[in-house]
């Protein structure tokens, strides 16, 4: 590179120079596959943050405290990368990208410094943006964001300052309630208000109902049906309650935002590269964009959905790395794709273990599905092993055919990870007749005699069946 | 019925009789079924023991005190039966079937009592009898099986005598493992001997090994590729040692016998019920026999492999409940089927957890596969998450299809019921390749963001790709 930000032009004849955009899992990922299947290659990767390749997903868990160190959550280094041939420029944004020649233009954000770099492969890896609500106050001093680690510093920061007692989480969904528990396990009073009226609202009513009742034996406060209307300031210009669209008042010393997050594709939009139906950037198998030699990979791209056959954006950390894996081996001269996703999720709220997978029944009946559901009430163990557990499990099953569409599951200890082998029939359109007599594990310790997964499929069968019968 | 026993051949003009041997599992399900489709029909199960439809599988947690009652084992009493309309003779033994008059001949255990019952259905639900190493002294006071709750009981009454302190248990498989561990947990010296270099030799051994170093870590003493060669009995006509055949002598005040079983097949064959390669029972998808209204489930029976093509005899609580249950709706008119098996198995052993699912190495090779392995040792949770425990996880697949012949798993803490997301991929007859694209359920305190399955296939994948280069 020219000592002026420029691309050595001399080099990229000799080298293929691929230029990242986000170092995150998606980045990474794809930064660190492309340079090892063509170790040839130049790979420059650009972060606006401080850290790469980091679990944003473990954040809650390190402002709690069950994590230690910041540097606990780092899968690579920035030097790590570094040392595997990678060049890593953090703290420098990238604020253009000229598709016509083939050039990124960056900001240094300590210097100020800016400059351009070419590129023959360009990945778009930019994440999410969180939402914001846009109701007043809520630029205001103590309201605080989980995105970045960066994000995750502040919060834990404020926090360890002793000032905050009682702590309001926008936002009831996956993020929003690993906060609240994080704020709980700190000892803070914790009110989390959320628009749906069952907590995680991508469950259905009957599986949520079972979390908010979790939710709230743990002590933490439930808000629902309600929605952040103002953040309330007081004359020390720092946050002092939060109202409710209902006109609740809730007095807060601090305030997270929990409410997920949308695709990053500002950049992306202004450089022509096309958007999809879902607002995510448009996506192959392969993880090209519509754009030649740009690909795009992680929470800003939009997946194919195997069930209801739409384009859905999923922000989450293991599709991230899958396809910025993808992108990666296709870059450096490999042939890889990345298949879909089916609402595989899961998640721990104090003592609650809550998974789902597929979809739900609003989703399905969305999809243009017809379907019948069954819910069972079983234990994670033999019912007379000690340990053994509540765990429910509901199915969604078409009609007629019987196909699993979705299922969900919320129970305590050994419950939730079951999701996967459920995940798994999805995936190969398994019909309940057929998942009834799968070969699953059995001994006392693990399950009952029938697993909860089978007596689902059961009464999922006989519910299939009963409709048949009744058309 | 008449007065002598034999059936009264006016009521047969009136209602079908269904004739069951054996009252557990295999022969419970397909009463009760066969019943609940057809009302009418009238159903008599003879069981030889004292106890119908309990968990064999739990008694070595009744054992150990893990569970209080002999009663928690029961999932349906006689009474209980009887109540559902079922006629239930226990202490009864079915001692022939006359398969060309339709008709089997019983004794009353306790009053020595026999007689004859018509039947329009039988089923064959025996279950298995145990191995007994044909060595000197095995008879002998002090030698105990945990095959039957009868035995169980008596096995737990000779422990809270006081006076046994050293066990010796012969057979190091599931069953042997857990006995060897309830005795462990009685605070007892327990050395298990078993003719394999590792124990549970279903498992590969650099699996096994892994096992091995777990129950050695318990304090439970490992005699390998050694049997019991003879059971030295004292002066008092009680057990005094185990000789191995290596000619090692074990101490024991009681000895365990946990060989495993093999079907109970005796009576079948000399009514001419024809038995399979395997030396189970022969049957069909919908478990008839070869002989026209005979049907037969659980341990007696042989099944279809799904990987091997082979048939075999898998005594396991799981399949006879669901053979049972097929056969059931099947007698009462309904229609179902049994798919086969795919050799899943899962225990504990103190702490550690094993599970396994299709084929080991040996069974993929004497099925005739040629296939690479993969073997990783990941957490079960993110690794930077509190509780973390190893996993190690192996999966063998197929050369050049890549397609999942086999998994195993150990693991401590959450490990090993993951292998049924396993299961379902062989079922599936999902390839490596297809494997490390599913959308498996993700979060720190459940996973690392590469989920330790898909790490596996990914490796896996690697051998698969490196082996079709080779070719």
């Amino acid at each position: 590179m020219g000592a002026d930000g420029r691309g050595d032009l001399a080099s990229r004849s000799v080298a293929r120079r691929l230029v990242v955009i986000g170092g995150d899992a998606a980045g990474g990922s794809a930064a660190s596959q492309a340079k090892k299947r063509d170790p040839g290659l130049d790979v420059v990767v650009f972060e606006r943050g401080r850290a790469t390749s980091y679990s944003a997903c473990g954040i809650p868990y390190w402002i709690s405290g069950a994590v230690e160190a910041e540097s606990d959550l780092v899968t690579r280094t920035p030097e790590q990368h570094r040392a595997n041939g990678l060049e890593v420029r953090i703290r420098t944004e990238v604020i253009g990208i000229d598709t016509s020649r083939n050039v990124v233009s960056w900001r240094d954000l300590e210097s100020g410094a800016e400059g351009e770099e070419p590129y023959d492969e360009l990945v778009y890896a930019a994440g999410s943006v969180p939402m914001r609500p846009p109701v007043p106050g809520i630029d205001a001093q103590g309201v605080y964001g989980v995105q970045t680690l960066d994000d995750g510093a502040a919060l834990r920061a404020a926090l360890d300052s002793g000032r905050v007692q009682r702590v309001v989480v926008v936002g009831g969904g996956y993020i929003g309630l690993e906060i609240a528990e994080a704020c709980r396990v700190r000892g803070l009073d914790v009110t989390v208000v959320d628009m749906s009226p069952t907590p995680v609202g991508t469950f259905d009513p009957d599986i949520g109902s079972f979390i908010a009742d979790a939710v709230r034996g743990e002590g933490i406060e439930l808000v629902l049906s309600d929605a952040c209307g103002a953040v309330e300031v007081g004359p020390d210009g720092r946050v002092r309650a939060v109202v409710t669209a209902s006109g609740k008042e809730l007095p807060a010393d601090l305030v997270v935002l929990g409410l997920g997050v949308r695709p990053n594709v500002r950049l992306a939009q202004e450089a022509g590269i096309p958007l999809g139906t879902s607002g995510g950037i448009a996506v192959d198998a392969r993880m090209r964009t519509q754009v030649p030699g740009v690909w795009a990979a992680g929470d800003c791209v939009e997946s194919w959905h195997r069930l209801s056959g739409q384009r859905v954006v999923v922000a989450l950390g293991t599709h991230a790395n899958k396809q910025g894996r993808v992108a990666g081996i296709n870059i450096g001269g490999g042939y890889a794709t990345f298949p879909g996703v089916i609402g595989t999720a899961i998640t721990k709220v104090c003592h609650t273990e809550v998974a789902r997978t597929g979809l739900s029944t609003r989703e399905a009946g969305e999809a243009g599905y017809s379907f019948v559901t069954a819910v069972v009430d079983s234990t994670t163990r033999a019912g007379y092993f000690p340990g053994a557990s509540p765990i429910r499990l509901k199915m969604i099953a078409e009609r007629r055919t019987g196909r699993l569409l979705g299922a969900q599951i919320v129970g305590k200890e050994a419950a939730a990870k079951r999701i996967d082998a459920l995940a798994v029939c999805i995936w190969n359109e398994m019909t309940v007749d057929e998942i009834l007599s799968l070969d699953l594990s059995y001994a006392p310790p693990f399950a009952p005699v029938w697993d909860p997964v089978l007596i689902a499929a059961r009464k999922a069968f006989d519910a299939v069946e009963a409709d048949v019968r009744s058309l």
